[in-house]
């Protein structure tokens, strides 16, 4: 019989930024009960999932074992960690614990996708506990830049794990509670100690300690203060403690604050709704903002990353609600741009450059600060946990090796562990002990594909290559009439001059006229011959291979 | 009768980092006799521009101007400079002048497209002028990062014009001439002063001075002192001045190199072919390095932009030419990443992560330094030319906006002047006195699209929609069978579990059975009706409206 063992095995956010989803398990080898630490999404881009809404981690493995897994908890409401929950719910069937924000969060988006909030526990904070089969686990509160953010301590028969989940070392957060190291000391030095610290691993790179959020709001009132014409702000709509900076500091000025877009709306509502967002400023509605000068408004807005839907795009290319920014305006980005946003972001501040608005941005750190922990930071935490193991989570491959070297560096055990990767964490060291198939599954519409389907394949082919269609008629094996070919996303014509699909039907015409029944009687034949002759032909004519669909309609006999 | 007048009008250049052409004028309205400064590309990205393989500027204006330009003048071989020349010299037809080595990279890319690379002229550096109508032009040495890089001194009957091309000021650039102010305030002091400085804007927004390509040899050798097992390097293939301290300093620290990557070779052949290198360490060749110890390795290589098919690329996802990087190994990023460009060099940072190579990038400035003049070298520029207008040029807006403040801070006059822009540089002060439509031309395998003909729009909506096409015969004024459907890029089912192809047969068959002959008989109507039905029921089949294409077969009466 063999003996019980803790494991880990992230199912996402370990190899990226995005999709968390970290699976823990106690038990006997291949009986482990399991709990699932965070369900997030990450975002499409053109280059990898053109068209696709949502990405989300492929849960099949747990999913597979839904009978063993006892619970899903989540640390806190922003999209990485809970976007998934409402999409991947279904197929896992466990209750969902969270502390009051993210569970009315994560119950209005349950609603959104016409399933039942009830799956939704709310839990207070450390030292109340969920049991959760041998699992005791408790929501510490920590530091980020969302109400009630928490880490987890998840008591285990063979030790205590803390899991970090988001977190920065912040006295004054403004919103959410300050980093309290008394707590996190107790919570290190009771129960026997810290046997493993999952941590996140963001910010390694970071050289300089973080700077508080508190930081901040002299600097933006001082800007506001100093602006003509509106003013208008983006962050992300779930950096609630941003978002107020931007308010308190925009009133502190003198000025009125209109939020712009439905994110951003929503997730105030929200925090005010559970009680933990109760000095935010007054707003006015955005059609009330006619009634007042331009000097004496400040907007803040969604869609920092460049979305092109957003009201940042929105009002870099016009009019958005009645809002224009108009030459001598300021507009600030009060965020840092995510690596691959770079250049529609840019192409923002052109636009706005264009129309002559003063563009500020975080060039100088001076009008934003990060939600992790940076390097001096992180090595705090090391000291302040004294764990045994540590285990870097929540970033990208190369911080999480740095992150491990960190901790091997101040004698540590440390493990690189990406996802798909399962380590037992129950001796005095990580040990590998297995890899699991895991990848992305992509929201696409209302349909959930797998990244490895080949349907995205299929697009990304097409925006490359372009698509030529190739229709047939044969009659008692014989080709009926000409071949019909239609192009699209392709030049019309290429080297010959004559129409490329004029081309294509002539020397498919050809080919099938002089081919014999035995060609014509075969529908593979007869598609493998056409792709060979589609693609040469177009090669010749605009130097490209097409993708390539052919339908052969087949008439009985005449 | 008009007076004659200088104009100034950038196609490309000004407004984005990239595909610069820009045209000088002098004559009567509408008359002036022209000039171009460079014909450069830039580079597609999936967002913008996918399966396209190089942008181009539309030069529809100078074209059908083509019997008033008078010559083309290319400041350096930088592909944004001199890429397009090759492609769009058939429709322009002017002599070409350049420098000894930026002519030679010229005639060889006229070559690559078959046309006559005699259409090229060397010309000397100043001194040495060309006249080209009311033009006198002369190449004035400046330091940049490419042999025999230069501004352009153009005398006008308005005036002196200097173009400063791209630059830094750098004493001791190791390949090309150092910046010589003594030569550059000559250029400024004799023919009446600088009437206007058209002048490079890339780098408006970096604070401090640039630094030497000088000071990054002794780092660099350092690093490669300090690595263990194969060190490989990379940067801009056409940076040869970086890739000849890379060189020089492998073979300090006693390593033997090897260039890898077409473009390299064939940059720094042509480059020792030319003369202007000629102080290149020894390489071997890749089938010798067989024979070196890994430790005594140094692998010079494209890919710095993480081109998915370049040399860098390659190495991370294992082996490339027979080598092969593991663990220990260090890799240098001896470049900056342009923005865009971020995601696809961390996915290579990442993948060498996984395999344990050392990634040593940019971070801290200590491996890389640009080619452009920083904010203080520009002031030092304006100060050392005193124009009485500048004009600022290569350069995003946001970029050129800040150029101008600048130089209207110290009383210099200063324009904007975007893409397109035509303004009359005759009087005191830049006066836009039209605007010119243009636009970029792509690229596509051998075909020039322009970037409005909606090609590449068709390609981007099959990206994110997929494609749908649905074939019909028709006879006799009634669907002959059932139309059929075959999908490309979507999920094959969706809500209804059924496939997707299937659902919109029946849809499509049912409702062309109860359709009238006015409909079938017409097929734009057949087109209409089939695209809304296939949008409709995929909508609600999988919560997208795809790209559909509808081809209907008559068959002549039965």
């Amino acid at each position: 019989m063999k003996t019980e063992r803790l494991i880990y095995l992230p199912l996402g956010g370990a190899g990226e930024v995005g999709m968390n989803a970290y699976v823990f398990g106690w038990g006997p080898e291949g009986r482990e009960r399991l709990i699932l630490v965070d369900l997030g999404v990450t975002f499409p881009d053109m280059d990898g999932a053109p068209g696709v809404d949502l990405i989300l981690p492929d849960v099949a493995w747990l999913a597979e074992r839904a009978d063993r897994l006892e619970a899903i908890f989540i640390t806190h409401a922003h999209e990485d960690h809970i976007g998934a929950l409402a999409h991947l719910l279904p197929r896992l069937k466990a209750p969902v614990y969270a502390r009051r924000f993210t569970a009315l969060i994560a119950r209005m988006k349950l609603e959104d996708q016409g399933r039942d909030p009830a799956a939704v526990t709310t839990v207070g904070a450390w030292p109340e506990t969920v049991e959760a089969g041998p699992f005791t686990v408790s929501f510490l509160p920590v530091s980020h830049s969302i109400p009630e953010s928490a880490a987890l301590v998840i008591d285990t028969p063979a030790g205590r794990v803390v899991h970090t989940g988001d977190f920065k070392l912040d006295g004054n957060p403004l919103v959410g509670e300050p980093f309290d190291a008394e707590l996190w000391h107790r919570v290190a030095t009771e129960a026997g100690g810290v046997k493993v610290l999952t941590c996140d691993s963001t910010n390694v790179f970071v050289p300089h300690p973080g700077r508080s959020e508190a930081t901040l709001g002299p600097a933006i009132e001082e800007l506001i203060r100093g602006a003509k014409g509106m003013v208008a702000a983006t962050t992300f709509a779930s950096n609630v403690a941003r978002v107020r900076t931007l308010a308190v500091a925009a009133r502190a000025a003198g000025r009125s604050v209109v939020l712009l877009g439905r994110a951003m709306r929503r997730m105030i509502g929200a925090a005010q709704e559970a009680g933990v967002l109760t000095d935010f400023p007054p707003t006015i509605a955005p059609e009330d903002a006619e009634h007042v000068s331009r000097d004496n408004l400040m907007l803040i807005v969604t869609g920092s990353q460049g979305e092109r839907r957003a009201a940042t795009a929105a009002l870099s290319r016009g009019k958005y609600l009645g809002f224009e920014m108009k030459e001598g305006d300021t507009f600030l980005f009060s965020s840092k741009t995510i690596p691959g946003n770079e250049r529609s972001v840019l192409r923002i501040v052109n636009a706005f450059s264009e129309i002559g608005v003063e563009v500020v941005d975080d060039r100088d750190s001076r009008y934003h600060v990060s939600g992790h922990a940076n390097r001096p930071d992180l090595e705090a935490v090391h000291e302040l946990m004294k764990p045994q193991i540590l285990i870097p989570m929540h970033g990208e491959h190369r911080m999480l090796r740095e992150h491990a070297r960190l901790a091997q560096a101040k004698g540590i055990a440390s493990e690189i562990v990406p996802n798909g990767t399962m380590v037992d964490l129950t001796g005095d060291a990580p040990e590998i002990v297995e890899y699991i198939e895991t990848g992305r599954v992509y929201l696409d519409g209302s349909v959930l594909v797998g990244a490895m389907d080949g349907v995205v394949r299929d697009r990304i082919r097409m925006a490359i290559n372009g698509h030529v269609l190739v229709t047939l008629i044969v009659e008692d094996d014989r080709l009926l009439g000409e071949a019909w070919a239609e192009t699209m996303g392709l030049p019309q014509a290429g080297r010959s001059r004559k129409l490329l699909a004029e081309v294509i039907e002539a020397e498919v015409t050809e080919h099938l006229d002089g081919a014999g029944a035995k060609t014509l009687r075969d529908d593979d034949r007869i598609d493998e011959a056409v792709k060979r002759i589609v693609r040469q032909a177009a090669l010749e004519e605009i130097g490209k291979k097409p993708e390539v669909t052919v339908v052969v309609s087949r008439l009985s006999g005449g």
